[in-house]
């Protein structure tokens, strides 16, 4: 079921949306005010075109109102996110995703309409900064303040080479072991008896205080 | 055990790097050209000062080369981050991430030297681009090329009300049901008389295809 | 009964606002970027500072969130205009006028919550295009759609040498005469025996038909 | 009976003059040396050019010098402001208006030849500032130096549903009252039983401190 | 009898003024925004100082209105030159000189009071000109459109070694010899018997025509 | 007999020299870099063009080094100006004029080669120096350091209605008078019964001195 | 046997090596992303184009990767010269020579691939520095540390007229002759007999320290 | 014997010879207009200071006629380069080397007086360029323009392992042998038993061709 999207701005931000979306196949029109940035799009998305967001006769030509999704993706130019914002808002698309810079912008943002402000390298750098401090632990969801969904490695010898059962991580640390990774093959669910190995990556879950009680004995 | 960190570059993506490792109690020395970028971490880096990367005799008197871990987080100014990175490495630190701009960037800075290479703004396009075609689903890890965990909110009333062990997951879609979030309460290793309610947030792992599946008939 | 005023924005707009204020007694708070504009006001305002009013913590320190009454009379930054908005709405201040600088700054202004939004120039513009239209009417206020009080200025020797009696305004305009003004003197609801005399200006109240019908006849 | 009107500069001033020129019927000849703008004015103004008005050759090949009426409404530009008011009336020109952005170009313009010079800013700034200190006084008219002519609303529940004969304004504020606005009715010339509403709008004429005195009785 | 001098702008032409009056033993107040220049007459002008021309209240503490002369020797800077000016003459100096860029310039110049323009460039550009197209005429006064007093340079040998009687400049070309130039020492009144040597320079009056014929005699 | 000219750099000084060549009917080639500036003299000069005169291959495709005559009139780029001359000079020019913005300019330009040098605004600037000074000496030749050939304007009422053989400037100056000028009519070699009337204009000639001390005599 | 050689940079030094390439019956392919560079070698490159080497694409098409040799010549933007000697790199040229311009630049070229890096203004630098310092010495080869075969201009009155015999420069500096040039005539391996003159110039092999010597007599 | 020397002009050029002149012992005063420049020589050179070469007072403080060489390594600022080179000369340094950025440049700085014109990059250029060419010969001295002195690198392999007389460079090329560099050992004047080796570098001497033909034998 295609829908349609838009994506205001193209630096390496929108440019990156455009991407994914035109590779799942979906309709997207990417447009910028800087022509270089709209060629680099041009095989790319459905549409590129140079336009100015702020310039609301353009977006009413382009029917903007009529799609689905947009995305403003604007980078510093602080005014121009705000003043697209409010005319892709007032021409009536339903779901706006606007880049913040800051957070005085968010609100800015959220007050004028829009549906969902992300703030890409605020959050990226959280991520770095997560890895940085436990290496170990690959990727991980939240699920809430205390629960915590996390694929860490086994780089530690006194978990290398034995069995779930024997390692017994819902005892020990209060983990239930979701899957074992073994270079590219993955045991969703594994048995008792999968025998953990070095360098294997295992998904688990259980308090976040637990997650890390199990990536300190990697250290 | 407290490690010690040096950021290089204070904008947006080196000063959320900056807090979080502040916040989790690190050493962290954080640097920037620009004085009024440092002196918005005055009071959360351990140390904050103005100082040019590139500055070999500079790097050297604050014994760069003994930080444990080091991100280059310079934004805009490519020839900047190459020859940082370059001074870094020469001066010993075993751990560099350094972010890129582009690919082209990205393969200079790996030949340089740097362990890691980051592109927050592309990843963060990636991601928001998949929530948008997948907004049912929060949160997801590819544990490899065919297995997914992923959040899913559940909005169809088909499951509604519903216990585990009549929505079978595993039979209707191949999936296991790891957790269920209701509001801020989670239940791991839910019982197959939990019951999903609307907008429960389940957690579930198995192939992308069954992932993908279970989210079209949230739609 | 003192109030408290601040005007965020020195230019001559702001710098206009100030001096009235101050003419009238009032304490006013005086704000710029800009040293010299600040200088220009700091005889005038109770007090004059130079600052940023887009930096909260700073606004918090001045305490604007006090004040009675917050003028942004910045002029071309909009993204200032915009954030200092917000920032002066979310620290209370109850009544908020803000300068706009076309209708989509406006809308994103009332929308963020400002109070008032005045247009000076394009409202000063329209002023003297009707001066331009209509010079004998040398003001006038339109209390409604239809009814207008207007000065204007004799010039048409018919009017001249004759008394109210006879020209008789009521029955041949429609108009009520409120005031009759030669040179510095003012009668206020003249008598039927007061003569017009040529260049007196008159105030009448009626149609705005009306009024323009006399001020066609001065021409 | 048409004039012939052109407006050169066409910022937020000099367009809204062409635009209420144009919507009246006018003869509207649109001058600036910017594209962007004539081109936002092309639908509006009977003629919109790009040219420079500094330039005597350029003017004299318009006929600039047989319009009625010119508005030199340049914004920031004092040198080109002051120059094309000197080739206008050079030109013949006999009414000009010029807009001047502080008193020392004021009496340029004055002395080059302006017929009438207008500082938009400033006087708007002085209508916020007052509407500041009294916002009961909607309006106003200074007559001479002693006698105004105001628009009050009514906030103050002591005069609320009493007829004018009760309220006596002449008596108590030496004011006459000239009509009453309830919403969008006007009644003109009232009569003494007529009653006052809450925010009814009244139009008075009388002593400037008679104004203040009623105005501050609504506080 | 010494007079009192101010120059505002010390460009090249305006500080050749200082050197000059200075030179000649004159109170001279040298004036420039820029301190560099300021720098340059510092040791030359009686008083040398940076203000700005156009700050009325500078130029009024600095007394510029008791100042028999003023020379406003403003180079590129058109507004300016035209603000000085202003001020300057509302401040009541009698004798203001100062420098047009252009006609249009000249024309605003003489508008706002100045009692002398001057046009540096324009002027040598036609005196070099002259130069050009008659190389022995060193030296002229154009007493009239048709008298001239010339200095002209004797290269042709048709007038070598002759004395002033053989040559008899009244009767063949209808000039007055009024002195002969001779290396360093000049002769004025000369006698008959004056002998006329090769490169000596001869002062002659008479009609622009005679001055041109004996002119071209000499190529 | 007709020369040709060339002229690079079309500022106010090469423009002039330009005009006056024109004017009289010589060849005369005006370049520029500038467009603007040749577009102002096409209808003047023989020929214009837009041409860098550094650029030798232009040159002598333009066959510079044919003409009589090149005045270099380039304003503040000196090091264009010490190129061009350099090129010229190369190219076979005889008689090359070259404007220097300064001593040092000046000196290279004639190591270069430049045959004559001019400082125009130095220059225009000792004039208006010489005449604020003596504003009754309206013109002045030095013919060596000791005589001055000059008019002085009558303005003293000693010397107002007496005839030469009266005033006797010989006797009591030691001057001779060449010229008497009465409005536009000039007396050459006057007879001692011709009457000075005031604001007559008087050409003498003697010492420099004696010059002086006449003009003295008017003040 | 001609070699394909590129040059990217066209700047003084790059524009040398095309022009000594060209003359030689190289081809030579010339870039620059300024098109007036690539212009001036229009006529002397084999082929001139104005292109970016920092693009992959063009690069490519260009088929880069086939040349033997490339030049990259790049002045002042080191980003750019890193990048494109990393596109050229991986596109296979198998002898890059690029220009840095300092110490950490040049690390960076190395680490990139860059097969050989020049510091042309450093190098040159120290070549006129040592010529400074031994005007005598015209030219110079240091064969290692201690041996330098190096042409002595002789100036010193002791060496002249004297056969190298008599001379025996073997015997009193350890030096053999080479050859002796007197004017352009050149004796290589110069006989016993052969006498030398002021002025001649003789090459010289032995150790530094000799050279030295030697070339102190001629002081 | 000291001499005394002096750079102007510290870019990559300048202050590269500064560092040679000042490794030897050298009195060197360096001297910039910019400060960061200076400050990286001060530990180098014997006096470094900020100065503008352009301004004769400074440089006649700095008693700079008193030094026997002057080095003029003003980079891109063509009129700098000049005007500080006529400064140098006239206030008497006898050996002016001023470094030239083409062709027109260099020869306005010996029109002003420059003893010796470098054009480092050129020269660079041309020699990077022989080196692309022949990359056998490692360094050459052009004695004349046929006889030639140049190091060779053995490469191949008909060479390899045999004694100088069997080789006899003499009879096959018309080439002297004058050494032979094998790693870092030099054999002056070998004798005929002397044995080349893979990669041996022989200096040797004789006719261009000659030198071109042994070359083309390596590749």
């Amino acid at each position: 079921m295609k829908q349609n999207f838009a994506v205001i701005g193209l630096g390496r931000f929108g440019s990156s949306i455009c991407r994914v979306l035109a590779s799942e196949g979906q309709e997207v029109l990417a447009i910028d005010v800087n022509e270089e940035r709209v060629n680099h799009l041009v095989n790319t998305a459905t549409q590129a075109i140079v336009a100015d967001g702020q310039d609301e006769d353009t977006m009413r030509s382009l029917e903007i109102g009529k799609f689905d999704h947009v995305v403003i993706a604007i980078g510093k130019n602080i005014q121009a996110s705000i003043l697209v914002t409010l005319v892709v808002k007032e021409l009536g698309v339903p779901d706006v995703t606007a880049k913040a810079e800051n957070d005085t912008h968010a609100r800015v943002l959220t007050r004028i309409g829009a549906d969902h402000v992300v703030h890409p390298e605020r959050d990226m750098g959280e991520r770095v900064a997560h890895h940085l401090l436990s290496p170990n632990i690959l990727n991980y969801l939240a699920l809430n303040d205390d629960v915590t969904l996390a694929e860490i490695k086994i780089t530690s010898s006194e978990f290398v080479g034995k069995s779930l059962m024997d390692l017994n991580f819902h005892q020990h640390f209060g983990l239930t072991v979701i899957a074992i990774q073994h270079g590219d093959k993955v045991t969703v669910s594994p048995a008792g008896n999968d025998v953990v190995r070095l360098n294997d990556e295992i998904s688990v879950v259980g308090s976040t205080k637990a997650v890390d009680a199990l990536n300190d004995r990697m250290q």
